[in-house]
């Protein structure tokens, strides 16, 4: 709460002062018991496996979510939102079917494994030898079709482009070099996490970063989509006849990481290092016995490959190389946003980490150049070049299935950098309120459930739209990268111009550099590549943009909306309200707007709507009466004989309570009823009108569609009236 | 109302005066408008096409249905039932979503007409000249494709088979003599309409009405499927380049079907009268062309051709050749179902209409059969026997075409007979409490909108599965019909008996010999053709009793849990109910069931929860405050920090109302209020907890999902829950 807000608080509660005097009598004997105050009731953390299932309460579809009133308290996280720790962001677990469903709920348990407490969060945290392979997997795989994705375009232009695979690659080891150092400055200058988001939009304004986490959520879809694209290449090229599987195969991949990832994250860890450093030492066992090999023949390269020319050399054919070939520096972002989730000291940890990364990275990404230049392998459609390369060196044998292998599952666990970033980005976007609240709730595993599912099926969608092809990919790859790695770089500039720590010119010199060949790669994969995909990738940028400034009007308006507003409670208190006067009738104009109110000044109507003179009825209209405020009870009649019948049985009864019967001779129900009470409320508008309706419940669902659904549409209907309360009084059926 | 229900509720209004004298303080004040006693206000009945549009009120999403608490007085249905004509069951038109949506009223209007009030339905009725083609449409098309079932079963057996033509096509006009006859004496019997579900329940008890009734139905849904396939047939014998659109011609054929019937019964006379007629007029001229031909030959039948013979002639195949070839008089009680459909004198037109119905129906069944001895036409695949009929006669010329086109028409249209008995029976089920009363809702256009529209579901669903081949529908049709035959003409012996009419002797002998006829051909086509399809339709019968006896049974468990119990109200009254004092919190047994209470007897608790302090949760605090009972407030709390921060900014406010903060480490929100809620309940039994909420409503629907669906889900699961009320209080937000 702002301090403003503080004071209206404070101020409405002094008006209340006038009029809470009553409840006091009543106060002391409340039925509140010292137990309820903590739920699940006991007070140990769950047990393993099905400790959550024990606490729940035996009910029938209860259901958790967040707080009732809208987004909850947006300006909580206002203030110390940079400094705070996810924790503080942990709200409710999205698990309403399970609760609802108790086989579900044993079935989840068994997929995610018990719930965890918030205050486990903090142990949730990855040391460095398993944040290496879970963060870098993305980064380090990126080797297996960044080196192709350049070759691919060079070979274009025949010898005379393959000449420039040195030049290209040497500037690509250069970019890495810069963007890896300017993230070590990043870490250092942000430790509670946070990319290319944070850094563009506190240096640059929201608008920049904004910009920076569209191009951040794109590069996460497709990174699940090109690594799994290009995971399942590495296994058709060991086994072609699975080629016509490709696509079922990615999906069914995507499945298995999406409840891999909603287990939590130290899981995920675990689960992903093994494969990451089995493709580290794969690629090294490459390189080593790729070089033992050419220095037996004295270092003399492989005669070029005579291969058809279709393009002449030029700067758009280098460009665009250069843009292909960084691909391979995708993912190298992943550890700068992810510096909450290693252990303390988290960002000296983070640091070292993604130096060892960009060390390997840049050792595999030129060995492989070089390994490619001396073995003169140029890319086919049917075998990835990788696959080549390993033939040459292991034939068929059994080395060459583990390469294979181990290229396919860190590429398909490459993936999961991303599980483990979207979520961290669209958290901190719907923090910002640029996104759905949704994304802030942590589920029972402590993970961004919803995230989750998002990232799923934006990727799944992605990846069937192009037919899981790692070539048709690379063009919409680039451009989100590139975005947000200029961005972020161009922040850190404007950083170190404002701050001038230590040594500021040379990584103001560094991050220059970065930014300027980013923005490069970007302008290249922009315009070169613009039909052939990267148009989709700026469309889903600006549709994002769009969706996101919208939620955030919405969320401000809302924010307005519910702000307290004093001076609305400040208006001279009227005659008590008690029962219903003509001159209370009138309403004033005041009350027209929806605005706090004191107890004192609502003015009650009670209206029941009735069909029957039945239990149901009965039990509704006695508990109107026993409001003790002015209660009008309407019928809708579909003929005048009914009319009359029911005015017959009413005052059979006694005529305890004043009847409107409104004939409706198209036989409708809710229409007369909602025009009925439009009707009051206009010509009473000062009164706050209760709408009570008896609703029969059934025990089983599948008996609910044998009863009248007025209630629920009633309620439907009446919801976008002002001043109307809407109040169902339920009658339980044995069956 | 039955008497012991009307003494009830005069017991419990004497309960009442104890404590009602309050509210005449507020009575002569109510805000009650003269003017307001008629939806829509507009007094005259409304004109043509948007006469319903101008007085629907200008809201978002209205919607109508049936009265809020359940079955609408089933029992009000019970006493006169048979005597009241439809009219009385006129309740409301089902279109939620045309008010909801101008744009689909608008569109609803130029499909379906104006609206027509209750009072217009006995204006609603059919002359003779209108019914006779409207309802015989389905018996007169059955020769289109009866003699053919009869001689493709006969044919199996050669030359010995075919001889029996003529013996079996005997029998089966004396069985549509005996039939007819006896449908005659129904009407007498029962002027007010109801066939075989009337008077087999009348006569031999409600079990065998439900079984006439689950034939009936099974009947209606395969007359839409068996006629729109041979319509189809006929068709594609014409131009068999339409062959392979058999399913998609079919299927949009019920489509049209449905938006004719929800137009009305009326419209859908005018235009389904004149195909009927022009088939009439094709069936007669091509039997007189025939019998021209034959006259020049001297009436020689033509020799018998040389088919394979593949069975003996034996019992059974001459039984099963006499069940296919009864499907010829299927359709023929669909005038005593419809009885007040007819002009008045009702009863006196549609027997006049029946005897002209049969008549018309031997004729054309026997001089099709003399006609296909005469030439020797035998069954074909790929082409109808009518249509190789034709050909015979009039060639390829326009008479030709016009024979087939006739043929299709009426084939088509004949499936609208079961349009017109469908909802007629099924609402006779639902007013007996066999079916869901959304059976008994009439359209604005006085059509049973719901069964019209499962009519086509069913059919539809037949239709496809059996890809429209008319020889494999035609053995599942054959067991619905003469179940129902049987069962009526056994309950007419059974009537005969009892009532001793004039003539009581000669007309049981007529109802025996059909009722044998009959059940011979029921056994028949249930054993002969069991594993050939039969068995789907006794399946169909089988769960339909099933299913309308478990709803008979919910709907009485539902009355008698809905039955005024006056003793509950006679308890001693206990001190009034004023603010809760300890001793009432204890309870007492008597208050654990669900009966109703007087007013003074209802002891409150309101039970708000809020989530922050923002200005929904403010006017929620002062509308639970406002009713002057007690409130407990209710905060959960994912944090022991927010715990502590929230109570801090409560007695900021000012702790003007008791406070209850609830502590979830696992994030969940709904599930511990509900556990809250729950134990409040179970440790105060007496209480009645009225839970309040607020809601916040967008302006924009798709901005809903931007808030927290908790109100809702926490709707959803504290309905179950007895002595629970729900309040939801609505703040609009300006977006």
């Amino acid at each position: 709460m702002s301090e403003e807000q503080v004071r209206a608080l404070r101020r409405v509660g002094r008006a209340w002062n006038r009029v809470s005097a009553a409840p006091s009598v009543w106060r002391r004997a409340l039925p509140v018991e010292p137990d309820m105050g903590r739920f699940p009731p006991s007070a140990e953390p769950a047990p393993a496996w099905f400790g959550r299932l024990i606490p729940l309460p035996p009910l029938p579809g209860p259901g958790h979510a967040t707080p009732p009133t809208g987004p909850a308290e947006p300006a909580e996280g206002a203030e110390p939102a940079r400094e705070a720790g996810p924790a503080d962001r942990a709200e409710a677990p999205e698990e309403a079917e399970a609760a609802a469903n108790p086989r579900g709920a044993v079935l989840r348990r068994v997929l995610l494994g018990a719930p965890l407490a918030s205050s486990a969060f903090v142990t949730e945290r990855m040391r460095k030898l398993v944040a290496l392979p879970v963060l870098s997997a993305d980064a380090l795989s990126s080797v297996a079709y960044g080196p192709e994705a350049m070759l691919t375009v060079l070979v274009l232009a025949g010898a005379a482009g393959l000449a420039y695979t040195f030049p290209v690659a040497a500037v690509i080891v250069f970019l890495m070099l810069a963007v890896g150092v300017s993230y070590r400055q990043t870490i250092r200058a942000y430790p509670h996490g946070g990319g290319s988001y944070i850094v563009a939009g506190d240096n640059l304004g929201p608008v920049a970063g904004l910009v920076a986490a569209a191009g951040l959520m794109t590069d996460y879809v497709l990174t699940v989509a090109v690594s799994i694209a290009s995971g399942i290449a590495a296994i058709t090229s060991a086994l072609p006849g699975l080629t016509p599987w490709t696509v079922p195969l990615g999906v069914a991949v995507i499945v298995l990481l999406l409840a891999g990832n909603l287990r939590g994250i130290r899981q995920a860890g675990a689960l992903f290092a093994a494969p990451t450093y089995a493709f580290v030492v794969a690629m090294f066992a490459l390189i080593g016995a790729g070089l033992v090999d050419a220095a037996q023949d004295g270092f003399r390269a492989a005669p070029t490959p005579s291969v058809p020319v279709t393009e002449a050399v030029g700067l758009l054919l280098i460009t665009r190389a250069f843009s292909s070939g960084a691909t391979a520096m995708t993912g190298i972002e992943a550890i700068s946003n992810a510096v909450p989730a290693f252990r303390p000291v988290e960002w000296r940890n983070a640091r070292t980490t993604l130096t060892w990364m960009v060390g390997l990275l840049i050792a595999m990404f030129a060995g492989i150049v070089v390994l490619i230049h001396l073995t003169g392998v140029v890319p086919r459609s049917d075998e990835t070049t990788l696959s080549q390369l390993a033939h040459l060196s292991f034939g068929q044998g059994w080395f060459y299935v583990y390469v294979q292998a181990a290229t396919a599952a860190v590429l398909l666990l490459a993936a999961n950098t991303a599980y483990n970033d979207f979520p961290r980005v669209l958290s901190l976007l719907a923090r910002d309120d640029y996104a759905p609240k949704v994304f802030l709730r942590l589920g029972d595993r402590l993970a961004y459930s919803n995230s989750t599912v998002a990232l799923s099926l934006a990727a799944a969608l992605v990846y069937v739209a192009f037919d899981g092809r790692t070539g048709a990919l690379i063009p919409l790859y680039a451009v989100g990268v590139f975005l947000a790695f200029t961005l972020s770089q161009s922040g850190m500039v404007v950083h170190w111009w404002r701050r001038r720590d230590p040594h500021w010119r040379k990584s103001l010199v560094f991050n220059a550099t970065g930014a300027v060949l980013s923005g490069l790669v970007l302008l290249t994969a922009g315009v070169s590549k613009f039909t052939s995909g990267a148009w989709v990738a700026l469309l889903a940028i600006a549709v994002f943009l769009l969706v996101t400034t919208r939620v955030h009007r919405h969320y401000a308006t809302t924010r307005e909306a519910l702000r307290l507003r004093p001076h609305a409670v400040d208006l001279p208190a009227r005659p008590g309200a008690g029962p219903l006067t003509p001159a209370v009738r009138a309403g004033s104009a005041a009350d027209l707007r929806e605005s706090e109110e004191l107890p004192e000044e609502i003015r009650h109507l009670s209206v029941v709507a009735v069909a029957t003179l039945d239990l149901a009825a009965m039990r509704t209209l006695a508990y109107a009466a026993s409001l003790a405020q002015p209660v009008l009870v309407v019928h809708i009649s579909t003929t005048e004989e009914e009319e009359r019948r029911f005015r017959a049985y009413w005052s059979l009864w006694g005529d305890h309570l004043p009847l409107q019967t409104v004939l409706s001779p198209y036989r409708a129900v809710v229409a007369p009823l909602v025009h009925y009470i439009e009707t009051l409320h206009r010509l009473n508008p000062g009164l706050t009108l209760t709408v009570i309706l008896p609703e029969i419940v059934t025990r089983h669902r599948r008996h609910q569609f044998l009863h009248s659904r007025t209630a629920p549409r009633l309620r439907r209907s009446l919801r976008r009236l002002p001043k109307i309360v809407i109040t169902t009084v339920p009658f339980h059926l044995p069956t």
